[in-house]
């Protein structure tokens, strides 16, 4: 028998959300279908913790901490993945169907931390927020009115992640690298890159982002991890001696 | 071939919706999965066709007709089906699962019209509400906290009725790299380990090999190979010199 889902393993991250009623709404979605883990990252409204809007859900509200960053809000997870309203010619990243992503997603809890992140109402996940992202998913929209609205968006992948409790399991390679064994990876081979003289972007943080998403495309398990990490200490050491 | 479900054949119902935010979120919604019949009995707000909530959906809002009485919303319909939170042991209709609901009414709008009622957010569909009701509908959510939001509701069950209707297909990204790059990536790694003094195996053959096996299980595109390629060149000619 398939490993069940672990609901408390999964963070929802909601970043630089703008109207607190959207995060109430988001708590009480989380409550109605067995999710109790929110994270805030940068909320516009400071007191969003008395949104009237949580029904039910104030105490999973009043627990959810905040965060500066992405990175921070995700440090534990192994999975990361970021939703989004626009196509895939607009974003580097894989996109998945929210029914298939589901079914990665499912999975994973069995064994693991993952985070769901969602970006603000008006401008969606940011380049440097999708850089933390392994990928991402779009709940099937219309091609003319793409765009949902947050707390409805947060309702329909939850429910769609309980929707169906038992599928077919495939087995992984491994465990999963984590995100910050993933952004220790990416700096140090931006370290690499500036120490053997081939950085020549203008813009460190920009290739930073890109070494990210690329690091994290490649699904490192830990111990690919460790080893990228030991081997780009080495030679980074040996650069700069 | 089952026939398709005509989406035109929906009529959504909201019953004494009391907030017009509310409204407009259904109608975003409807927007979003590609219904267009709202209509609406006893709203409490007359002004509800102002609502900001109905972002991108205005037009539909504008066109939902107002009814007094819920027959008189139903008339043309074939089936209509009433939502509810509540259990079945407090009700006298037959309460099905959402994802079983969904299916019966897709396969009545390919032939009939169907009315999907929503009651008011305090109270939900009223006995005489429900008198109209051929069965009920119940969104799976956690007995302890089994009330939604009405706008999230109705954003759920419309993603479930629209859920298996359109394959929408997302490309892959990138063309994978070639089995020559993934080996020359692999070899600039080993001379890489060996110039920075890190290659401890006395088999330089085992280890290309667990590195050949390390980078093939990273997908990696052409894109990518091409970047780790130029990387490692660069890397190994400093350590060199």
């Amino acid at each position: 028998m398939p490993a069940q889902p672990d609901f408390d393993n999964l963070s929802l991250v909601l970043v630089a959300t703008r109207n607190p009623l959207n995060i109430g709404a988001a708590a009480r979605a989380m409550s109605n279908f067995g999710f109790f883990n929110l994270c805030l990252v940068n909320p516009y409204e400071p007191s969003f913790r008395e949104a009237r809007s949580a029904v039910g859900a104030s105490e999973l509200l009043a627990n959810a901490p905040v965060f500066a960053t992405v990175a921070e809000a995700v440090a534990d997870c192994t999975l990361v993945v970021g939703t989004t309203a626009v196509g895939s010619r607009e974003v580097r990243h894989p996109i998945k169907r929210l029914q298939d992503a589901a079914l990665l997603i499912r999975k994973r809890l069995a064994t693991g931390r993952v985070a769901l992140l969602f970006g603000s109402e008006k401008f969606g996940l940011s380049n440097e927020d999708l850089s933390h992202c392994n990928w991402l998913l779009r709940i099937p929209t219309r091609e003319e009115h793409r765009s949902m609205n947050l707390g409805q968006a947060v309702a329909v992948c939850l429910y769609e992640l309980a929707r169906s409790s038992r599928r077919v399991q495939i087995p992984e390679k491994g465990h999963p690298a984590t995100a910050g064994d993933i952004n220790r990876v990416a700096s140090l081979l931006l370290q690499a890159l500036d120490a053997s003289g081939s950085l020549t972007s203008r813009s460190p943080a920009r290739t930073e982002e890109k070494l990210r998403r690329l690091v994290r495309r490649h699904n490192l398990t830990a111990e690919d991890a460790k080893f990228w990490l030991g081997m780009f200490s080495q030679i980074v050491y040996k650069l700069r001696k």
